[in-house]
């Protein structure tokens, strides 16, 4: 029987990258006062809800999911984190 | 002395609100033959590295940025992991 899973996946612009939206935030922050903040990196936090046989072919699929579509490899790096549906998410 | 903090913040769409983007992923992945997906929700994922005297004050200025600056209160919610700089982060 399928079993549903919740993956988190976490898209980010390799550090080789530079990241004009991170920039842009950082000096609106210093605009409204936040001087102590040193840097801003901004990525895509993506939860997919998927149905597979088991762990390991959730696992693979993700993998072939992130690399087709939710991330370019040629400037961003991606990870994720795999949960039984019905285990209770951060927010 | 300040210490350094890195704040993984995720920035998601509240519940009740329309993800077009969202919706958009799912139907490419759905044309790329992946019909075991249910749901594709987008967020946001953003590093901010800050300065601050302690943790409770990062803690503090943190949701400021949120509400001011990086999450729309009115669609989003948001919610923060608080890091010494020194330890490691996952990718």
């Amino acid at each position: 029987m399928d079993q549903q899973y919740q993956a988190l996946v976490y898209v980010t612009l390799r550090p080789s990258v530079l990241d004009p939206a991170g920039t842009a935030v950082k000096s609106g922050l210093q605009h409204l006062g936040y001087d102590n903040v040193n840097q801003v990196r901004i990525g895509k936090y993506i939860e997919v809800t998927l149905t597979a046989a088991d762990e390991a072919t959730a696992q693979q699929q993700l993998d072939r999911i992130c690399d087709q579509l939710l991330a370019n490899p040629v400037i961003e790096t991606y990870r994720f984190e795999l949960i039984p549906a019905d285990a209770p998410v951060g927010c």
